[in-house]
């Protein structure tokens, strides 16, 4: 007699592999494994979910987060992007401690359980807390320890210690990325050193790179090369590498991207760059016809405002349709390619998640479709994509564990967190000191 | 002895008129009206709400939309303007019928409500029904029967017995306009006809006008003046009118509008500007500079896909950073101005609606910034615009009455609604007849 699975949702329609909908599907969830999709009755289960009238897709990955800094939400507000960092976010952060870190990346975790995120790939510091934050509250995440050249050699050498120390953790959920800051705050030596360390330990590399077309313009000025050149001339493309922003590609580095031995993936996050009013957006077409995959990504809560990757998603197909010009490119059904496969693939995981198939980990969302906003539906993509939002999400479901069901949070205590890291607010957003943690000086 | 107030509202924070929050704040509501904001304890009412933790703010107002379009929604995606005109919309909107639009509104009515909108302007066919949705489901609406000059005189004709059928119709919170539907379907002749059944019987006028750049190229190549002066040499802007979307509105229309002798406003609705990857926006700032009120807006839901006004106060304030080039421009501050005091004056209601003050109509929205999404708070204006969504609303109140209360509608029994539109949508989708209520042919 075949054991209870420990989980069964039934009655939803669900987004299978080829971005097809299939509904009246059964999941069956066994040992964190998606282990059928049918539709069939649904057998014995240790948990049952009723789904009907709700849609079931790959949870969200949020491709490049810096949880943390919610801490910092509202409190640098209409800023040009220098300004926003000299004058506010790194003067702050030099106060940071272990703890705000930690209570910082909790409340990150409650946001992105509720907005319906199910992993997100985290650049900072103090990232011992954050994998202790994803082990706590059940996410997956691919993190890494962010370093800049003014911290010598030792930036490097912890980001290379994080790495190691926690891949494969918290049961698998967990892997991790050498993480140097960006081109313009790490010396081409010093990336060079970090891609010769990530061919010999088989690790990936996270970094911000052309994140604006200020930064590439100024590397051209400066040194005759685009970022993207500098990643290529000191190896960092020929690693895995996830690239965050890149809204200063140019066209003459789409060539570069296209040789790369390592794979390149890139991820947007559209909201910030409208904020802080940069000329450009991610070059997600330009991308896609050179195969290099764009995630979505809501970038930290300081510039975002929040780590909603359901708004990033809406966000990417409305700014590529007006930016290219064209209201026929960028359709739901592929803004749903880029929320759930390209951004599995960007972070290396596309093994594991992404899609809902037999064999994958059971890292999955249900999105209530009856409310007055999402009727009727015509064109479910449509539906999801443009008309649905984040606090659709009734249920969040990481490795076939249920973090949040009917919207209640399973895993985290809000008001505990807000209450602990309210008090020390004053300490943290404290500028008088002088200090930054480094200088924007592109 | 005083008697009972109908409705007080405890222990919230206020956003009162000049854009200041007042923490603790008890309103008192009686007859529909907002009879004190103190800081006193709560005195006997009726009905009693404890809003600690959450935020009171004028409702929001939805200044142009087609409300019954939610209908369509998601039936027209991806296309350009002139595919989604004559292709699709206009094509299935000769399939109309009466009791389609008083289902489309219904389930509007319910959308907007627990969107926190508590007024709206619309602009449609068989607005009779609309305002039978209104007084129902107890939202406030600025009404307008839609014409083309290709009805002949019967089109104005009925959108003036219209105006004046429901004027201060629903215990006054229908207020009604003239609508011709824009300078490229209703003649010249017609127009001024219009100006002057406004100026005769004291009604606004409600139209699109120079929607996109296309409109206005095409005006000036055809007839050598801009949709702009259309509206002024016809006498529409010595009429209250209300202008949608203004995308195409050149800088020499500027002068034009600031010589208007009527009240000019502008409603916009940037969600779906992205979404036609029309070339340009509203043109808040120089607006703003002449002193013409913008309203924030969604359109119809089978463009918008749906009526989040929260939606369109952030994109406003995102788009208009973004195409001005100035992250400093349109701060959170100014996106709350817009939604209310600028909302209420481009509908000519700012003697009632707008802001919170003693004297104005009790329409006002209760909104819980308790979610982690919400946490923590370093300006409070900010997270409002940029990390607070319709769904954090959690009660609507119009004119005194609660329509939706933690959630739970209170006058739309949606699923009857979905039902019976859902039965009816094989015969409104139908385009095998060939037939168009009007041709986009600008």
């Amino acid at each position: 007699m075949t054991p209870s699975a420990d989980l069964v949702i039934s009655g939803c329609t669900i987004l299978e592999p080829g971005l097809t909908f299939r509904d009246g599907a059964t999941l069956v969830v066994r040992d964190g494994l998606i282990e059928t999709v049918t539709g069939a009755p649904a057998p014995a289960a240790v948990r049952h979910i009723d789904a009907r009238g709700q849609v079931a897709l790959p949870g969200l990955i949020n491709c490049h987060t810096h949880a943390s800094m919610v801490a910092f939400r509202g409190l640098a507000e209409d800023l040009p992007t220098e300004e926003w960092f000299n004058d506010v976010v790194w003067p702050v952060e030099a106060n940071l401690t272990a703890r705000d870190v930690a209570l910082g990346a909790r409340l990150a975790c409650a946001e992105m359980i509720r907005a319906g995120v199910t992993c997100f790939a985290d650049h900072y510091f103090a990232m011992d807390e954050v994998a202790a934050a994803v082990t706590e509250t059940g996410l997956r995440a691919h993190l890494g320890q962010a370093f800049f050249s003014s911290q010598g050699a030792r930036g490097r050498a912890e980001s290379l210690e994080f790495a190691l120390r926690h891949r494969d953790g918290a049961g698998g959920r967990i892997t991790t990325a050498l993480a140097p800051h960006a081109p313009y705050t790490v010396t081409e030596a010093d990336l060079a050193a970090t891609a010769a360390l990530a061919q010999e330990h088989g690790l990936p590399v996270h970094l911000h790179a052309a994140e604006n077309r200020d930064q590439t313009e100024t590397s051209l000025a400066r040194h005759g090369v685009t970022p993207i050149d500098v990643l290529e001339r000191t190896g960092i493309l020929d690693t895995d590498v996830l690239i965050a922003h890149g809204t200063g590609i140019l066209d003459r580095d789409l060539p570069v991207l296209a040789r790369a031995r390592g794979r390149v993936s890139v991820a947007t996050a559209p909201r910030g760059y409208l904020k802080f009013a940069w000329p450009t957006t991610t070059p997600v077409r330009a991308l896609r016809e050179i195969g290099v995959p764009v995630g979505l990504a809501t970038d930290g809560a300081a510039s975002n405002n929040s780590l909603d990757v359901w708004e990033a998603m809406a966000l990417t197909a409305l700014v590529q349709k007006s930016t290219t010009g064209d209201p026929r490119w960028l359709t739901a059904r592929q803004a749903l390619d880029h929320a759930g496969p390209q951004s599995a693939r960007a972070l290396g995981l596309d093994d594991r998640v992404g899609t809902l198939a037999p064999g994958t980990r059971a890292d999955l969302i249900l999105v209530d479709l009856t409310g007055p906003h999402t009727q009727p539906v015509h064109d479910l993509a449509a539906t999801l994509v443009h008309s649905a939002r984040s606090a659709d999400v009734r249920t969040t479901v990481v490795d076939g564990r249920v973090l949040m069901h009917e919207r209640e949070l399973l895993t985290v205590d809000v008001p505990a967190v807000v209450e602990e890291l309210t008090a020390r607010l004053p300490a943290l957003q404290e500028r008088g000191h002088g200090r930054r943690v480094q200088e924007y000086d592109i």
